[in-house]
């Protein structure tokens, strides 16, 4: 077996709690330790009770610990380019949640950063590592559909978050299509040329008010010709909402829904699935291990990153052109930069 | 255009009126006259409306009619025998609702009647013209599964009919499970050797009392070593279940239930499809044509009837020995009787 | 019943004979003539033999019969203003086929003469009457979902047209999409207000040649605040593809592909279905019948049209829109006309 | 964290090695010692690396080990009772896969010996615990279908085992049906009282020349009135086929098969989901390690197992008759014994 990847895990709060319960349960790790400037003593203890035996509240301490091999920074997304500068500096490995920042400038300071060092920085889209939709991108990338013509992706949650959250999210764009821009780049090869996007505000005028939309759609044209067709919606009362279909020039491939088990049940009104999975977070349960064990693969092996800073900046780019259509009601460009 | 067949329908009660019906629109049939010993004015006044000009309580009007061309017989089961005795020696052409009698004799009697006449007799078993049956069985007999292995067959009723109705049938064996007796027949292209069944009486207390079944099971075996798994059940709350199964060496055929639509509703339970049909009416309402533009063909064209008295009599003599066995406990043989 | 509704048919190509076949069929109407300047021989023999017995080479033997009670208006587009200002002015009813013209000065005069004669237009958007969207309006504006947010519209055909088909079919949104537009109003029950449009050439370069798009993608903004989202591709090779999906404050509604059974087939590969229907004809068998129901009943009952001219032209409206929006790469406003 | 559980794993076959690999992977347990008498040096060699650090040929070496306080066995089946009785004396808690026996009067010694010595008994009927069969059976139990009058199971393997397995099997009742008449008795809450049995040899002719079937069938009797109608068959060029459906006084349940993901492809041919799972083990995957879960549990907190001595005799009582009226051609009654 090859020796356990070393971890400071940087972020204790939900997701970052989500990710020290996998890295626990997964032979490719051991956590060295865990941080979080606002850390209490109870949740302290309870990550002590999980098995993460050593916490602190100064980041610096996983930086300069020589025993750590890699980060997994699940800080709020204003610290994300600072901690992947100062990791890929000392040397160690980064598994960083997504986005990597809301700045363009700031990015591309992380990605060179990373790019100097050598180290491998992989950006949580985890949606790329969903059994459904790996099984949809290998057959349209064996060529099972042929000529690709177009994509469309629908991702809902069961209800928007918190007005608070929302405020400071960046946008729907920004915030919560960012995994579908980065899908589209996945499934079509090709980078965005530009991007018509608008939404609507049925769901919540409070969303309105702040600029935002409840439901975002987004029209993507790649340089390969493909078209991409994106929906971002923040209520769904069914549960999570999360289908993929790819069009070409052989057939139809459609990444469908799923559900809790395969039991139906017939009444009188006809039949009954079981529920869909409500959050995210059990949605993508086994992607989150998923995307790990390729990080580990990419630090054992030297491999590229699965999702790389690159990846990481287009999406972001890709955001900020459907944010700004949204507000010109025009076709906007995606920015070219270099790194 | 062919010449239209010239019918006098026996029989005016609910099946009746809905052949009725059903031929008025059809091209390839006129209705001369229709005849019921028990015929309301009432009756007689809506059949008039609906285009039935000519109605009698005497059947021998239809029989000696040299202008009938054919008989539809929708009449109760006792009569059937007798009317296509009297059908075949006035040289009429023979549509008769299932089953031919309940008494082999009797059977035997109007099925040696038709061959000495000539005349085309079709019984009606309609569940072969429905589409999706249909289509499964082509699949079947163009070798799409290979040998054939199993076939399953589940028909469900949603309620029970009244005790009257349950105690002057039959049985559940002879009454409704000889559909599935004929339709396996016909799936399996082969005859069948013997047949063990048995059934529940959850379903209502005085279904037992009566020594017959709410829910009726039986195991055919076939001359070509084919086994057929069949339930018949009077009760399904969820509407008209009617499923087939097929397993051969090279794959399985299912034949699944039919909804109103093809929409879904999501809701935070799950997803749910449209009813079910309730009625075998409305779930077989397009094979109730289909049958009879196969009897217009099979009349026209001199073509042999796709579902004749040897046909009808097989089904009986299976329901026989799946009625014996029900009361025996033991595997019963299928008696063998030539015409 | 009703006395039989006396038609005279316009237009007999390839839609005006299935039209034609299926009125042969209902008891609601009856052809007195039918009429096509370019009637060959051979076609005119073949209409005597389904039933048509009066053809004509001149519209006006139609427009000036007095026992003609409506017309049946199945020719090419350029001459559907016309013939529907003649056929008001002769106080007969009207049935057209989609879309009304092209050109919208043309379809206001066509409109306000139907306005002022005060007979009954119809707008053959046959998709209104499908069982399946149908269900899925009903329910939607039952309440079943609450308050709509997002429509969304598939409608792929097999295969492109001939290029001369192309050439002169106004582009991807007047010719195509206008059915989906029409289809988007019935479910909003609003009216548009804006469009994105544009599209994809990757199914063939020649369809490029023409500035027109293999695929046409849409997103139209609806008063009531609810977006639809459309797409029209004109190559999918495995037949028809028609679904839509409305999602709400308090669900989703789906309506699927039909397919031509319910029979699977299970392999080493997964299981399989039976193919969907091919052309649009097949897809919307039903729906043709069903739509001249509707007249039937519009006209006999002297009840409002179901797809009237203002639904007309409101779908030439949104589709010019679009048309302007896929060159300009900007959202484009719909036009408001007063009739 | 419970103290872990130290086990001793009896049998290094196929399955042991299965679930020593699922076990190194549970926090619940540790392996203190694997024993197989044909143990060769390379499979041993393999057991260390995969972490199974002490091996020995003679069970007596785990049976009088202090330091195990539980045992899997996975030996042949003509070992079971010998080392149920042997481990129960030197108080060890046992996991014993199916069948306990083939030999009734050897099941009743091993089943009073753990009744005798208190420990945990648990039989290895692993369906139980998977997600989907488990999610039916907890609707049923919770009443959603009310009276349950009849359940059916469905199960299939994609290809026949050696003809050597075959005939040291004990026949498909007793080998393979085994699985399904525990689960219709864990479904059904009830005994079996009788059961009428047959099958085919079209899969065959070998099968056939051994007495045994490809392809069987039987009809069970409960205490409580229910029927539950069973297949299990060798050959399905699918994979793996494992359905349950229920019927009730208030609709219907039915738990589907499982693929490999929710892609769908389509093509002229229809659409065309993902492969089934091929092999039982690949199928119940989950479902081995949740047993096992279920096992510490009940040693951990002193709960009854979930799957104790009396169900592993009630489902051979069971096979014997089915096997029994196979021959006999009757519907047998089924054994009833205390323990």
């Amino acid at each position: 077996m090859e020796k356990k990847i070393r971890l400071g895990v940087l972020g204790l709060g939900r997701i970052g709690i989500m990710h020290v319960e996998n890295i626990l349960a997964m032979p490719e790790f051991e956590i060295v330790m865990g941080s979080d400037p606002f850390l209490s003593e109870e949740r302290e203890q309870t990550l002590k009770q999980m098995g993460l035996a050593s916490c602190t509240r100064d980041p610096e301490d996983i930086f300069s610990n020589p025993d750590i091999d890699a980060v997994v920074i699940c800080s709020t997304t204003d610290t994300h380019s600072d901690f992947i500068i100062r990791a890929a500096r000392a040397g160690k490995h980064i598994f960083c949640e997504k986005p990597i920042d809301h700045d363009v400038p700031r990015i591309l300071d992380a990605v060179r950063a990373v790019k100097q060092a050598g180290v491998v920085l992989q950006v949580g889209f985890m949606h790329r590592f969903d059994t459904h939709h790996g099984a949809l991108a290998d057959m349209m990338h064996s060529g099972k559909i042929g000529d690709v013509e177009v994509v469309k992706i629908t991702s809902r949650d069961p209800a928007p978050p918190s007005m608070d959250y929302i405020r400071s999210s960046g946008g729907i764009f920004v915030d919560f299509m960012i995994h579908d821009f980065d899908m589209a780049r996945f499934l079509t090869q090709s980078e965005a040329v530009g991007v018509f996007a608008t939404g609507t505000t049925v769901c919540d005028p409070e969303i309105a008010e702040q600029g935002d939309f409840g439901s975002g759609h987004a029209i993507v044209k790649f340089e390969n010709g493909v078209i991409a067709v994106l929906e971002s919606t923040r209520r769904a009362t069914f549960g999570h909402d999360q289908r993929i279909e790819a069009l070409g020039s052989k057939g139809l491939l459609t990444d469908d829904n799923v559900f809790q088990n395969n039991v139906h049940f017939y009444d009188a009104e006809g039949y009954h699935t079981a529920k869909a999975p409500w959050h995210f977070q059990e949605r993508y349960k086994d992607a989150y291990k998923v995307e790990l064990q390729a990080f580990a693969k990419a630090v054992n092996e030297g491999t590229p990153s699965p999702v790389d800073g690159w990846d990481g900046l287009q999406a972001v780019l890709i955001a900020e052109a459907a944010a700004k259509s949204a507000k010109s009601g025009k076709y906007e460009p995606v920015e070219h930069v270099e790194i």
